[in-house]
């Protein structure tokens, strides 16, 4: 929220961050459905004095946000998916307080999934996977809305098909160039949907959830190419654009996305000792995992015009 | 390892940390086989003279270690458990260093699990998953052993079937009794086998990789019972020892087995605001999750006695 | 860097992240100086070709950019500050390649002090302080900078002269107003330099340096108020605005400052027992310090107008 | 807590971690006084019936411990150390319950600071350090106790005075010998006090806050040398055994001290290109910095035998 305080420029927001609710339904033949949210709110609003002149009138206090969170869980009487919820509370922000012009809503779903036990889906029991779903929601009191999901921690890796060739090679470069390496990385990924108002944005339960799944599926296996060939990547940027291409392509409603894709290096092992006999020389087996330094490798790709 | 310089006690051991390693295995088909490994290694050795009179002619320099695990990485034609690995490891600084009494060889392997197109398995692709295996040996030059398996970061939770009645009342006590509430736990496990000696040890191909997987199925369906029904848990600490002893009574060479389950609470939401009306009350739907302060409850159970 | 593959636009770019590079300089008395920086590197460059043709020949390697950090690091013949390191490393990737447009260098300096033993400095000891010094530079081909230093990690706490009354009162209010509260803080802050291009930034030897500190005294100055007396503050909005006006009204070569001040709660204690008695009444006293979860107010400064 | 339930040998032990609480004191000049504990208990209690039988009635639960921890806090109506707040726990839980056989106390102090502004002490205002004072107690129903304090995240490092020489040197030895490298590491100490009944433990108030600096400066001021000459570390072995050996000769009343004391290694950078030319060559001033992998050096020094 800008304003002009003793002639200066004043942008500011506040809100309230890692809000923790848990939600469980139950259907009718007793299977419980269950989440758990990770929630943080920021509200753009007119509350200027609160920082300029001691007037806290304006302010939205950050507790009533985070009870805020637990009283629409309450009203959720069916399963929503993390987006929707993250709708609902940027509703009630911008509609319920004169003073909020924007909210803006992160959430991040715990990754619980139900448990099989020799087969059979369990009637409550839940289990903790890998890769979290996540969604932005950012609605202007007039009802445009920017909604975007995603997933973080989406650990992929293959053991062949990777190379790295043909780049820039000046008096600083030591890598050797070559057609076989690991390629290892930590996708974080967010898609945004091309919904730009609040009442164009589909209300079939679960959705959002169904589109996440069928992103994430779609972003992994164009990383990895089909099981028995696999496909060769080239570099991570060429994997990197390809995933979001297929996803842009595939999904008419998602009009850019962003992926972050650190390079996360398996070193090749080769020692020697301190008589200069090697002990370990590398055959595309022995490797060094290892997260610092890693490549950074982001970009984003989109219909029309949007800023990364 | 101890002794008495200077009129003092003295215990010391010396050692590599967060060796990463990882290491690709081919079949002639052309799958592949991946691990990657966080190494730690301790040494007891006869060192002393090290660490008073500046003599460093009986250490074993923890870089050397840390090259070790890459030649014996290098070593394995063929794919072993990390059990394997870690007496691998310790059987060789045990026999090649006749300072070195002990080696302690602490091993995680992270989830690295095959990914799966389609229902197909893909030859050369792997995404990270969440519980991770740990090994542990503890190996006397004289050839015996203590070797022990583990499971860390297994998140369970089940949204009903659980209650705590019945505990000590007293003037510092707030909680409510109740039969209907969320358990939810990260369980550590390590079991140990009753394998005392080198030569005892078996040796057949991913025998230590299949029990884990047994292990751990054992654990996780005594946590949530049946499918359909469930089982009712009284406490935290019965399901533990539930799981214990059934561990025990499948695994004859396991001797004992040593649970730290973390009771992390759910707390019901019940909000009043501030004209004391009630906004949320709870009704087994929402929950606030939290990871502090968090019920600690541990045990080890064994056939004969071992130290906790 | 944008460009228009395939119908798309696309933005991207790539660098080397957790650099770690540690510099020793001595003086001729035989004093020691010590650094040791987090670097990040990314460079928005003129690479489309790798992304969508699998043609890497405009792609400066990762591997590349950090051995760079080295190189520099090594020519750095006299001590210099993370801000001057940022704008080194930046020239040459603009300067050296032409591909690059942009550079964007984020150092985080390891917080390592003079250790003082009875009241004497070390010539050769260091100690890890707490907060850190961070530095970003935004550099174009042209020679146009955007320079920002800033602190991270500065926790800050009063035990009184603090409440918060006055807000906006609803159904969903529960906190209650009061006039003497905790206030606890962990301040992120980045000001930005005037400096608009590289040939107007100020070469003095640890002019940054010296900057650093007194912007960073001046903010903690203007949180605590004097020693004796201290200083009300009816908000933490308040405050961060006050500690932001302060800094640009004292350091005219910065243009704008950016503060991020979550509101880490102390809660007051407050139990009863089963019986409804009260076993704890809070007095200003005992207190239940808490991160989850926490408020956020956030807000920049500026003479001009600058995007927060 | 042992026992033998089924035909097995069973111990156990419950509890509650990461209880938060802090604690404002005033004197009579206006001068507050702060701490702020992350408190962690375990009980050993008769209380197998829970595992075994479900039946909860020896059970203490770690609800109600949290509570003491708040009621116990609000008792003290002067400062005590941490090590006078875990005894008080202590005694607390193994007298009051009678189920309670041993209560094992561990509590880690947040290094809040009194800030000075202008060299003057701020009455209110407290800033974050970095290492942390630790303690713990382990009381026995019958008063004896084992009473331990302690230092984490003590990061010392030296820029010179240090080699490495004359270790063992086989196949698997890579590392040059140097008498001239960087020396980092970050110190985990504890010390056990000689008091061996509760009614022997000092009631003067701080002492054991005394003790602590005490130990500390005596920990690091043995680690860096003289500021002027400083002194030679032939290896981190001898650092450390000087170390634990100066607090036993100068602390009477203490019986033993461990430290742990990772090799942090700074690496020498040395680096050719792709052409084999050097372009950076290693002169004692440019570090890669790694925590990973890292030398693992500890030990325990005592008067009489104590394990480690």
């Amino acid at each position: 929220m800008a304003s002009q305080p003793e002639g200066f420029n004043f942008e500011q927001m506040h809100g309230k961050q890692r809000v923790r609710v848990a939600r469980v339904w139950k259907n009718k033949e007793g299977r419980h459905f269950f989440v758990e949210w990770n929630v943080n709110i920021s509200l753009l609003s007119d509350c200027v004095n609160a920082y300029v002149h001691d007037d806290n009138s304006d302010i939205v206090a950050t507790d009533t946000m985070k009870n805020t969170v637990y009283v629409k869980a309450k009203e959720c009487s069916e399963q929503v998916s993390v987006e929707e919820f993250a709708i609902l509370l940027a509703k009630h922000f911008t509609s319920f307080y004169h003073q909020v012009t924007h909210a803006i809503i992160n959430i991040v779903e715990k990754p619980w999934e139900r448990v099989y036990i020799d087969g059979q889906p369990h009637e409550h029991g839940f289990k903790l996977g890998s890769e979290k779903h996540t969604a932005e929601v950012i609605l202007k009191k007039s009802g445009v809305i920017q909604l975007t999901s995603g997933v973080e921690g989406l650990a992929l890796l293959k053991t062949t098909k990777s190379g790295f060739e043909g780049y820039i090679r000046d008096q600083y470069t030591a890598l050797p160039e070559t057609r076989e390496r690991m390629l290892a990385t930590e996708v974080t990924a967010s898609w945004r949907y091309a919904y730009e108002s609040l009442s164009s944005v589909p209300q079939k339960p679960q959705f959002f959830t169904d589109r996440y799944l069928d992103v994430k599926k779609d972003l992994v296996d164009t990383f990895y190419g089909p099981p028995k060939e696999g496909v060769y990547s080239p570099s991570v940027q060429n994997t990197l654009y390809l995933m979001a291409k297929s996803v842009l392509n595939r999904f008419p409603d998602i009009s850019s996305i962003k992926l972050k894709m650190p390079n996360i290096h398996f070193l090749p092992v080769n020692l020697k000792n301190k008589d200069n006999q090697t002990i370990v020389k590398f055959a595309d087996d022995v490797y060094l995992p290892t997260d610092e330094p890693h490549g950074s490798i982001q970009a984003s790709l989109s219909r029309f015009w949007s800023k990364m």
